[in-house]
């Protein structure tokens, strides 16, 4: 199967499950129910349930679109919990970003009122839908791995810590700490959760938590890289934000060459990290499509 | 016992369980950890977790704080949660509070940004406390009664229709569906929560679930009548704010005779859903002091 076909068919699945679990936008009280769609269901490259749906389909050694049914929740959970995190991300006091996905940012086209609001009841959604796994130790287990990553000792603090930086000096542990969290976290409760449901053994869920920790530090670097010397089009939204923002990068503290190489580097150590597993394939596209977007 | 030593020792362990439940306030990275803690221990009167606690041990049919123990998970994440809302509400996009409880509102102490995330933290850190419940059905079961209780049907939902009902006029039903979410819905979970944990029939739950939607609109429109005729000193805040903020209240809606009246007839109606259940003293005490706040 084509990577391409493989991204687009898991994508439409996802999507249709979003949108059963999600309320219709006319739904009392309809503005915040909009603003969880309009957010939701903009232009997301869906990674995280993409990955999460790839780890499995590697541990059960096939790709089958119809075994995914059972997993549609969590999947769900992960993309409503990084919506979340972008509201609230975007907003004034926190980036301050008034596009997204080259659409209006949610408290722009809905005030920040509802933003913050529509932030808090996608979080809320992501569990109440967790809540309804058959399995209940399966339903508590990934309960427990999607707040931890959220938590203030993930997520939510690399976020913390990001915003407490900006134009300050920092160095390049307290980026490394950010990236890891603010990004890292997520994805690796990605991987997780798919091992739990699998059933895989321990030590196959730390090695893919860690290949996901290094190809989320990555894509940063890459971002950062990009953000220096790339253009609109690879990079998604307008280059040098970051300068703009007096926010620190791994290119103006260590410079574009070392960065690059560190890219390279961790790439290389996710990969080395799957190389022996079975039916890695789609996990080794993911680096791939880091180390392509590499200048 | 004294209605306020039942109160005060309730209290006490409540505090005690909340401090081991949050990360220390030197925990990395500190000042999210310290917002959370200043919200989390301002004068609250800690109103949910004493109505879980007394609802328990009416249904147990004795008073003993020993046997709150395992109680104490689920006392902690209904007051985080309620804490969270505060931090939210109090935000200037929302009801705009520069003060709380006599003392300085979160984002004016810690900065808009860290205040909303302090929100998502505590949201977060109250499931992460329930998944820790030993029984996992029971563990299961009170998530999924939190967060319904807080979800876009609740008081989230509340929250919105309050937000965009602001500067608008709006009807008698609008009103009391903002009270009965935002508030009455996390109070209904309260009591809900005793009755899965101690195993209730589901006419006990529902009935004690009413008692407390009655409560929580009986409070909102004493609330309404001493923000019109109190002093500073029932009210715990400055008299007048509803009218400052041109929101609507129910004196200004139905005049202030009409008001008194339906919160007479709505905490009778309690008393009367509990009146003839054993041990209730406390949950009466409640319906008292709301009475007793009516000038």
């Amino acid at each position: 199967m084509l990577i391409q076909e493989y991204f687009k068919t898991r994508k439409v699945i996802l999507e249709k499950a979003l949108d059963k679990y999600l309320a219709p936008s006319d739904e009392y009280p309809q503005q915040l129910h909009e603003a969880m769609r309009y957010s939701v269901f903009s232009e997301g490259k869906r990674l995280r349930p993409i990955l999460f749906f790839a780890t499995y389909e590697m541990l059960i050694g096939r790709k089958n679109i119809n075994r995914l049914e059972r997993l549609l929740s969590t999947a769900c959970a992960l993309e409503l919990v990084h919506t979340a995190s972008l509201i609230h991300d975007d907003l004034p006091s926190v980036d301050n970003s008034r596009e997204r996905r080259g659409q209006l940012s949610c408290h722009i086209k809905f005030g920040e009122a509802t933003a913050i609001l529509a932030g808090d009841a996608l979080i809320t959604k992501a569990i109440e839908i967790l809540t309804e796994i058959k399995n209940k130790n399966i339903s508590l287990n990934c309960i427990q791995i999607l707040t931890k990553a959220m938590s203030t000792r993930g997520m939510i603090g690399g976020q913390a810590v990001d915003i407490l930086s900006a134009k300050k000096k920092i160095n390049i542990n307290t980026l490394r700490y950010i990236h890891l969290k603010k990004t890292g976290a997520l994805l690796q409760a990605a991987m997780e959760l798919a091992c739990i449901i699998y059933g895989a053994e321990e030590n196959t869920s730390i090695t893919l938590g860690n290949f996901a920790l290094n190809l989320g530090l990555a894509y940063q670097i890459v971002d950062d890289i990009l953000d220096e010397v790339g253009s609109f089009d690879i990079l998604g939204k307008e280059p040098g934000g970051d300068s703009r923002n007096n926010k620190a990068t791994y290119p103006s503290l260590i410079g574009l060459e070392k960065s690059k190489k560190m890219a390279e580097k961790l790439l290389r150590d996710s990969y080395n990290l799957i190389k022996n597993m079975k039916n890695n394939d789609v996990l080794i596209e993911f680096v791939n499509m880091i180390k392509d977007r590499l200048p």
